[in-house]
């Protein structure tokens, strides 16, 4: 997905795949909306292409990938539009969505590392940048979709990503062998919020009832 | 409106009216909901100017429109203030709005598309830039009124946006005569929108009631 | 807090005692929606850092004073979690936090002309780049609680910034002595928000009941 150096072929293709489930639970989100084909679309963008945008705002890490590389929309934006001839049949594939999801979950991590990494940030802004491409898609869409953003409040998900960047990034900083430890982050973040899923692991809330001020 | 060149004077001065417009339309939605007078301004600063300002951001263009000439930001929230006092007149006045708000479409279109093309950017990005630069105010209103965004449910909208922005880059990828063509432009997509109004052309819509995971 | 020389000692620590307190009763409202523990801290890193990330953003300029200076994320990520411990007791000490609130109020504002002004903008986006950074935090939170911004219908707070903002570029505009006028507004301005929040006054509201469209 973004960034990612062209060599990475793997990690390339399984992005792409993760852009396009992305797109597509977003479209059922706004199939729940009602809303009409072309708001589709958009929320398929936004959700799988907001994260990277919204790290690249913070970074000022300028063209942003859809911009210099447009068949991003059309990829997500497509994966959103097919969604609604198949709803049913992606509804029923939830456990694979879910599965794609967390490869992306992952995999935009890492990216998002590489972006900051090559930037020279320091090491909490490298792992915020990951966070933020792993999970902001997704607090945008509920944003437009008028809910409470589900990252707050649900399974294990920014905490997979930011294990994830710690992990990467460490790495990174004790320059160990690059693609040994890709692989190796990828499988232990994957894994991980695989694991969080099945057994509904669940960072505890914080429930306060005082009435405002 | 943005960085239209000086001498497109008429559409320069259309885009004036549209900024206000818009603005007034936002401060009818803000008093929905019960604003004090400078949530009212916000709003229809928000509203009018949120879109050129997406645009600017997701482009790296800057500085923003109204950061380089603040006048934008009395104009528009001058207009929204003035709404307080003849509300019933601005809400009687119902068609008229309609008819400066697809002007504003239709001109905000065509000005995105040209901050891109000056930038060199590519042909979707012309167009995506010129949709942001349309639409996107009215969804920063529905978020900030707490609704599920009426762009991505209503009548064709974006899509005029789309139309509107297609026709018109493709006339400059061909060099054909600026002015002729920006008339053109502005007539095709202003009644695009006014005949989907009249008509309630409308996209269809993506309606899945599958529950939540 | 941003940017400010660090010679200004006395505001620098205030400004971060405001930070922790913005957080820490951002905090509360996450607990109100039953956010999670990481939930929590997102929501008082943003609403802390998100008035300055803004007008980071709309000025062009970058770096972000959170990722230079990463102790920022923290500070507030920190306080934030810290209120989870101590939720009856932030709740109950409500009037310190509001006075807490209103220097951060003040700080913020005045940090925000700071950077417009080295940045050599005009006044009114000097005056707006202080509102940004003392308000738009709060509307962020309001957002990603779900909630019509409370800036926009409450007691005087936006008003107080642009009150703030004046008066103090004013000052530098006539290059009076800069400690003098700094303490000046810092007064002026926390005492015009505690005024307001005692003897609650309150913009007018505008109430619109004509139906949408």
């Amino acid at each position: 997905m973004w960034s990612l150096p062209p060599s990475d072929s793997v990690l390339h293709l399984l992005s792409l795949v993760a852009l396009a489930a992305q797109a597509m639970t977003a479209a059922l989100a706004a199939g729940r909306r009602s809303m009409d084909w072309m708001g589709v679309c958009f929320l398929g963008c936004i959700t799988a292409l907001g994260g990277g945008t919204l790290r690249d705002l913070m970074l000022g890490h300028y063209p942003l990938a859809w911009v210099q590389n447009p068949s991003y929309l059309a990829l997500t934006g497509g994966a959103a539009f097919m969604t609604i001839l198949i709803a049913r049949l992606v509804h029923r594939l939830n456990v694979a969505f879910l599965v794609l999801d967390a490869i992306g979950l992952v995999v935009f991590t890492m990216a998002g590392c590489d972006v900051a990494w090559q930037m020279n940030q320091s090491l909490p802004i490298v792992i915020i940048s990951g966070m933020v491409t792993g999970c902001a898609g997704g607090v945008l869409r509920d944003i437009l979709c008028n809910d409470v953003p589900l990252l707050f409040r649900s399974e294990l998900y920014a905490s997979v990503s930011v294990v994830t960047g710690l992990f990467y990034a460490t790495a990174f900083a004790l320059q160990l062998n690059d693609q040994v430890w890709t692989a190796l982050t990828f499988v232990l973040g994957f894994s991980f919020r695989l694991l969080a899923i099945r057994y509904k692991w669940e960072m505890p809330k914080f429930v306060f009832s005082g009435e405002d001020r």
